[in-house]
């Protein structure tokens, strides 16, 4: 019986008759043995010496099973465990162009990521983003939310009408949802605290390192909330993930990044929380510029909504990620609820991470008052028509209620402290690259 | 504090002065008394009586938050509880127009959708989706599988042409994913066996009760795997699935379907295996009758497509869903490998749920033959410079490997015995319906 290389590598299995399965990941040849390095399906490796008279027609890459006596050898990777081979079953020989090698070009690897996947660095990665999708999962679980699965094919925009994609429905237009917190509002009336990890998209024409056109998100929307509480969720949801992939993925961690466990070790709740106003003081303090829409560098003010560059500078010197709230309403979306308290602002939410990285989730709480929200939309240019079911949400039984959404993949970028967040994605769609 | 109906309905809450928030799910003004049944965010309901000083405003589906003694009255619904109210603080006076209410045609329940959410009907089909998924996955997490997030913007067809959805995607064109199926396949040599649960999307120009547009897709694939055991893990999965719901989900059963709980009571594996060549056997001594292309009736012949009035004779009478298998290549699409010892037929598998239902599953183990593959992509007249990489997978150590796909709610329908799939969506998106 064919086993895992994780399962095999135990003291007790040493000197053991051991198959393993996989693919030749490194292939030395030599006269009369040859050196493989094993690489299984969970990108385990092994090293295995076989008789070169096996190894003939062997090639990197190739599928085979291999069978032999388990031995502790401490010059090995990984361990220092070595098969000595007495037995190759071949199911595969991989064609000699093996397109993925050690020094490879960033396009190159893109352009065959469902090679580049095979890497150890794609097998980190993709176990890292299962561990974040399961452990987001369990706080949920734990905490009795209830899973939707709201429709990614949708009529109105969230975010703006610019980076809708637009998809041909039949004989009418439909879009790619850019959000799910429209439906996420419709439910929490019947189902309560509600929560969903779904794709969303967004046609972003601008080629950075930090967007998508298709990215996870996770979004979660709660009846009768306040800030304060929201806040509580999103901190506790956030640390609970850290707690569990900083305890669960050490390895993959570890090989990924040099310090992303120690940086993760320094995250202790709470977070703190800054007022947008509070947080242009600090940035004015720091005689921090922006670009005015006419090319000009001015000082920060009051109503400027934070760029990269002010996120940055918030952010660059603290080890704990801090809340920012209360925005000048207009800066954010037709949805945020007017701040009782200051006319001005609204009642929404970003939360910043550390070490200069900046935004990694937002929300607030959601307008209610039914007029309000009409005329919220009319201002935005929005249609009204696409809006009206979302109107009847305020019109019959309007309550306060609140939400915030959490990109899966740039909160891993942060995590990594990649630059790049096609890094953290299997299959990166953006504005050049829809294959593979 | 307010609190949830379902946490004070206990017999130690009784006498106690509670408070709690929801909405007005009916309501009868009398001149002294007014009786209120109110409706909480999870959708559980209590009867309230209220001095009618306190309730002259109040409409159906207003939001309120009520409080006051709590007291046994056996003839009041769901337990005998009723509260007597001293307070009522009103978060929203609903518009008297609400459009939901105890007749109501179909359409116009799928129109406002996002208020029929909020019928005691779809807060048990609501919760009944989340089971799904959450057990769904509680199997894969509990058998070690890895989670994956397969694009949904890609270039190439799965299931055929004809019903893709198209994608303005940037100066290019993508199609909406029919199934993740063929990204699965990329990921399971280096993250073993895979799953995840995605929506796909098919344009189905059909208007049956039995298509949606969008449908929430549990998918998996696993490498170094035949037939045999392919069949089992699809049996377990859905035996546990069955298992959970039926414990833990008996309200929701019992309210929407009054066969559902004693229907899957009945289900035990092992589920049966039957060749199609013996289906087709068997629909024969049955004399079923197919239309050919050109309209006429005939015996159903070998090669022939099992049709869903043959899959119905084939259920009908069963209790157990069963495995259909090897059916003829030349009706199932070009990924299906060839069996070994019948060059006529593939290793595809469909399973079909019992009393007349049909196909809920379908799935096989995968051309794995570089050649072969490419012949059939050919022959399926698709184009290969779409499926380029894919065809690599077969070049670089290709590995022989299966999986399967099941739909959420066809699923669901089947569970619940109900007529139309869009009763087991929350927003469901037909050839005619992208709103809400």
């Amino acid at each position: 019986m064919s086993r895992r290389i994780a399962d095999v590598k135990r003291e007790n299995e040493i000197g053991a008759n051991v198959s393993l399965r996989g693919w030749v990941h490194r292939l030395r040849k030599q006269k009369e043995k040859t050196f493989i390095i094993l690489r299984d399906e969970r990108g385990d490796i092994i090293q295995a010496v076989c008789p070169s008279n096996l190894t003939k027609k062997l090639t990197i890459e190739s599928s085979v099973e291999i069978t032999g006596r388990l031995e502790k050898d401490d010059r090995a990777i990984e361990g220092g465990y070595e098969l000595k081979v007495n037995k190759i079953t071949i199911f595969n020989i991989a064609a000699t162009d093996y397109p993925i090698g050690e020094y490879q070009s960033d396009e190159i690897l893109l352009d065959y990521r469902h090679l580049t996947l095979r890497t150890r660095k794609f097998i980190s990665i993709g176990k890292l983003r299962g561990s974040l999708l399961k452990y987001s999962r369990h706080w949920f679980d734990k905490e009795d939310w209830m899973e939707v699965t709201p429709p990614l094919l949708v009529k109105g925009a969230v975010e703006g009408g610019a980076t809708l994609f637009e998809v041909k429905y039949f004989d009418n237009i439909a879009y790619l949802s850019q959000s799910s917190q429209l439906y996420l509002e419709a439910m929490i009336y019947s189902l309560g605290p509600v929560w969903t990890i779904s794709p969303s998209f967004r046609a972003e024409r601008s080629r950075t390192v930090r967007h998508l056109a298709e990215f996870t998100h996770l979004e979660a929307e709660i009846p009768w909330i306040g800030l304060p509480d929201l806040l509580s969720i999103q901190e506790n949801l956030i640390y609970y993930i850290i707690t569990m992939i900083k305890t669960y993925n050490q390895k993959e961690l570890n090989f990924l990044s040099k310090d992303a466990l120690k940086r993760l070790e320094k995250i202790s709740p709470p977070f703190e929380r800054i007022s947008y106003g509070k947080a242009i003081d600090i940035l004015r303090s720091l005689d921090c510029k922006i670009m005015d829409q006419d090319g000009k560098e001015r000082n920060i003010e009051w109503g400027d909504d934070l760029s990269t560059e002010s996120e940055r500078e918030l952010t660059k010197d603290r080890t704990n990620p801090i809340f920012i709230t209360e925005y000048p309403l207009k800066i954010k979306p037709f949805y945020v609820k007017q701040n009782p308290s200051d006319e001005n602002t609204g009642l929404a939410v970003d939360l910043l991470a550390p070490y200069g990285f900046g935004e990694i989730s937002g929300g607030g709480i959601r307008e209610d008052n039914l007029s309000v929200l009409k005329n919220k939309i009319r201002q935005s240019n929005l249609k009204i028509d696409d809006y009206l079911w979302y109107l009847d949400l305020r019109k019959y039984g309007s309550i306060p209620h609140g939400g915030f959404g959490l990109g899966i993949e740039r909160f891993l970028r942060w995590i990594l402290n990649f630059d790049d967040i096609k890094d953290v994605t299997l299959f990166p769609r953006t504005m050049s690259r829809i294959l593979p």
